[in-house]
């Protein structure tokens, strides 16, 4: 949306239960009478109930429940995490988008979010199952000071963001945990995945682009049957619908301060967010990596670098990547 | 290109200066004389010169300077490097359509390749000029078994492949270098690039995408003005055209070598290749790195992780990325 709308918007905004009379809108603003009915008319196409005609006052009484960009900045208190940010109604994928802006040179914590995806993806090539107006499925480009080495605690460090948002969300946090590397799951249930893609420049990340998504309000009874059993939403365990835009600022202004600690103290200093949100240490487990091939151990911790360790056989083992999951034990 | 054609076109190849009839190559292949006239004719339209007519014998007199899968599967050696190949006549960007593929879990080898590109991308967001029909640029998707620590010293592989394709090109290796960490030039000047883009779980590479352009047949006095004075061709440097396919065809099967090198011995096994290539040692560089600061030192070789180290003040410093460009001293 081009500035003049957002303008209006604000004024709206600020006049709450006031009317705002077209005439000072126009004088205020600096544009024609017709110019402001315009702008109200496009803002109502947009979702917004606005009461009033031409000749009286106008009413901002209900923003639609959207992720424009104008109401993810309304508020929103980052200083340089989606200071621009590019909506879509439906994209085949934010991810797709955000690593073409990244290629093009957009700025560290440019933001891609869509209402809709119709070809979300997850980790480990799985599909991210991505229905309309329900949930946050959102892309942000950075261009972090990390060596690629360095790379996957950043991604681990979003988890952390991520987790403590939905916990705040949730309002229990002994029911959110951090699935390694990086899904939060709620009671044990999947609510978000990350995806994450990198340009890179010799020994260093050029660009991260980091794929957010959250299920928010989505009804668990329509996630399709491979996803049912494993996955929820945030409104499925809180019984109430979220307010996805204030969700969404909440999770931008989370992200920002996990990654702004990342910069200046390393994993070190989000280590202790992220052993509190990590509840696997001591459980059982069964590791598939990415070559199919599968091992059995004890989780024994994440290693600085976001290895999981596990012993197994009186040793210790790195596990580089894979799908993680705890094997119910008889109670001795 | 289906399969149909391509047989037909096999069986002109094996005959060579014979002619082969419409009914013998409707037999051997069985299918109907109509239907190998049409795929005659198909053949036709993609450029390929075939003499005779529906009564008489048909005979291959030329095939299209064109990189299309046929041309380049003609002979090609390689195991599991580019067989399978998607051609464009134009694409914005070979990158972008193999990271495409890679999302959807093509498999490792994986290889696009176009005849020009829109929107070519190099190194630090730079474009990389890209005219039809005069140069190759191909990406290929590779998932090995890397940390994403160990992911930059595949790079400086891929730059060995290209550069050895060049020099056996050129004839004369002496002229070819690489420019750290993965430019090859020509008598100083830059004929090829690498883009590199990742897709990562946990520590580990799930996927990367290697983008390589080469400067076969363009004429250096078509280049931009920013690229003048810096790049150059294959022919420019031979003083003759290039066969591409035939060029594009011994990459891959270096590329391959080179790569299960790395697989089955590390960076350390492809080092000693690098280093030859590698002439930059002792010379004083100034170094921009991608937040634009500069620094400046003589070249002390490059790290086991792919690093450059630089000497500075009678110290010792590591240069994790960014744009080198030689000092020119006055003989002491």
């Amino acid at each position: 949306m081009n500035d003049a709308p957002a303008r209006v918007l604000d004024a709206l905004r600020r006049a709450g239960d006031e009317p705002c009379s077209g005439a000072s809108l126009s004088s205020d603003l600096g544009v024609s009478r017709a110019q402001v009915w315009k702008h109200v008319e496009g803002l109502r196409a947009r979702g917004y109930a606005i009461e009033g005609e031409r000749g009286d006052g106008y009413r901002l009484r209900k923003a639609p429940d959207r992720l424009y960009p104008e109401e993810l900045h309304h508020g929103l208190e980052t200083q340089w995490l989606a200071k621009t940010i590019h909506h879509f109604e439906e994209v085949d994928s934010t991810n797709r988008v955000a690593l073409e802006l990244a290629r093009e040179g957009a700025a560290h914590g440019t933001a891609v979010v869509a209402e809709g995806q119709t070809a979300g993806r997850g980790r480990l090539g799985r599909s991210f199952f991505s229905p309309p107006h329900q949930n946050v499925y959102t892309s942000i480009v950075l261009r972090p000071r990390l060596t690629t080495a360095e790379a996957p605690t950043l991604i681990l460090a979003a988890a952390v963001a991520v987790a403590e948002t939905v916990a705040d969300e949730v309002g229990e946090p002994d029911r959110i945990e951090i699935k390694w590397p990086n899904d939060v799951l709620i009671d044990e249930r999947k609510t978000s995945g990350i995806l994450v893609e990198l340009g890179v420049e010799a020994t260093r990340v050029a660009f991260c682009v980091l794929g957010i998504g959250v299920n928010l309000n989505v009804d668990p009874a329509t996630f399709p049957d491979e996803f049912r059993a494993r996955a929820t939403s945030v409104s499925a365990c809180c019984e109430r619908r979220v307010d996805r835009a204030a969700f969404t600022r909440r999770l931008y202004t989370r992200l920002e301060e996990v990654f702004d600690l990342h910069a200046r103290e390393g994993f070190a200093g989000v280590r202790p967010r992220f052993d509190a949100l990590f509840r696997m240490q001591g459980a059982r487990v069964r590791v598939q990596d990415l070559d199919g091939a599968r091992t059995e151990g004890r989780v024994d911790g994440v290693d600085p670098d976001g290895a999981l360790r596990l012993s197994r056989n009186g040793g210790s083992e790195r596990v580089l990547a894979g799908d993680v999951t705890v094997v119910k034990e008889d109670p001795a």
